[in-house]
């Protein structure tokens, strides 16, 4: 993994180690308690919020940048990035915004500054597990912070339409590739699994629907059932049978057409 | 709509007037007679093909830059590219196959001619009526060919890649966005509507199952059924209804969850 660059020589000459015109923006959403969570960080001396996001190494893969900039922020290793979407709108990236964010860092300023230049940026999201995430900002940020996704604060540039595509994005995922398996424990109910799939969605879904299309994708394996002990009927224990989750996750989910 | 640049200028001084670094390549499929095409260029002295791409000029909106590029080679008009992935390979684009490719125009080619640097490239792809298109090769290529899609010839760069990862992400998205609209007359038959399906899939479908969920996503609108005076029960006509296509389009197709 490449190792970020010192922040004055990133500032200053950062055109001489990154791919122009392209940066690269992460949307880090967290499962926890039945929410879901953004991850956004305030840069200094402003009110509004952005995405975790970076650039390209003139050396680097793009899905290697994405995962360093997941790393820098989160501490999480192997985490699978989805790549969503380029937003690539002329005036993205332009106007006062940037020149003021380089001015907090006391930078010299020409107007030809690598950092003014027009930029195309790459989004991917993730989901992860909350309780595993650290965040930490980085030293041109005053915080890096969870936020409900009901709750996000004003963020800066397009990023806020950057999130909203990137949970349709999901949103439209769990049509097709099967969701879970780095938020769950080894051995879950289906109700735990519909829990995920309904704070994803933002909707309550029909149980008896539920179990019948999630275990008709073939993607569970369903465990001895243990004695319980209990006066109630103890629920069916699954787990995800490696094998046909990542080939679904690859191939798209077993459909009727 | 930008204007394509003069040949020259673009070879020897592209770099005044486009992004660095980024590209653009199109899948574009054709539907005939059940069978599967897609759109080929064989750039000039090369035995390969490759896909018809290009660059986005420094003030030109991505998805305009994708339609230009698309209208330039095929005549055709607004029709919906859907974006479907980057390659950013730090070895896509390298090596001596620009550079033979440069030799061909005759261009005095130094280290750092622009078209040497690294490119990632954005792709898109888009499903048209095959005779609606009229194919022509730009002035660095012999020919703009039709290829089906189980016989195409070896491709220069990752385009082959590219190429497979549009089909898949095609396929993908009959799972959750309407298709078709573009391909067929005002009215049709729900075989019609299969056909596309099963050619797009590659495998044949079951017609209960198929009419069942494609009736489901309310996205078809049944005619008045005409007097045949044939001997056999004429198949009842459908319509896309606008309104719930579109719908559908942007925000995916009805599902179970």
């Amino acid at each position: 993994m490449q190792k970020e660059l010192p922040s004055v020589e990133f500032l200053t000459n950062g055109q001489d180690y990154f791919l122009p015109s392209v940066s690269l923006d992460n949307v880090i959403f967290g499962f926890h308690e039945n929410e879901l969570k953004v991850l956004l960080l305030q840069p200094k001396l402003k009110k509004e919020w952005v995405l975790p996001g970076g650039f390209i190494f003139k050396d680097e893969e793009i899905d290697d940048a994405a995962a360093r900039i997941l790393k820098t922020r989160t501490g999480l290793n192997n985490i699978f990035l989805q790549q969503f979407r380029v937003f690539g709108g002329t005036k993205r990236s332009r106007g006062t915004v940037m020149r003021q964010l380089l001015q907090t860092t006391g930078t010299k300023i020409t107007n030809n500054h690598w950092l003014l230049q027009r930029f195309i940026t790459i989004g991917y999201y993730a989901l992860v597990a909350y309780d595993k995430v650290n965040p930490h900002p980085d030293e041109f940020s005053n915080e890096c912070a969870w936020w409900d996704i009901n709750k996000i604060p004003e963020l800066l540039f397009d990023h806020q339409q950057i999130v909203e595509e990137a949970l349709q994005a999901m949103r439209l995922q769990l049509n097709y590739q099967p969701i879970g398996y780095n938020l769950l424990p080894k051995e879950f109910t289906l109700k735990n699994l519909q829990s995920i799939y309904e704070t994803i969605l933002g909707r309550k879904l029909d149980r008896s629907n539920f179990n019948r299309k999630i275990l008709g994708y073939g993607i569970l394996e369903k465990k001895e059932k243990q004695y319980s002990g209990g006066a109630h009927k103890a629920p069916f224990l699954y787990s995800f049978s490696k094998k046909t989750y990542f080939k679904a996750l690859k191939n798209g989910l077993d459909k009727d057409f």
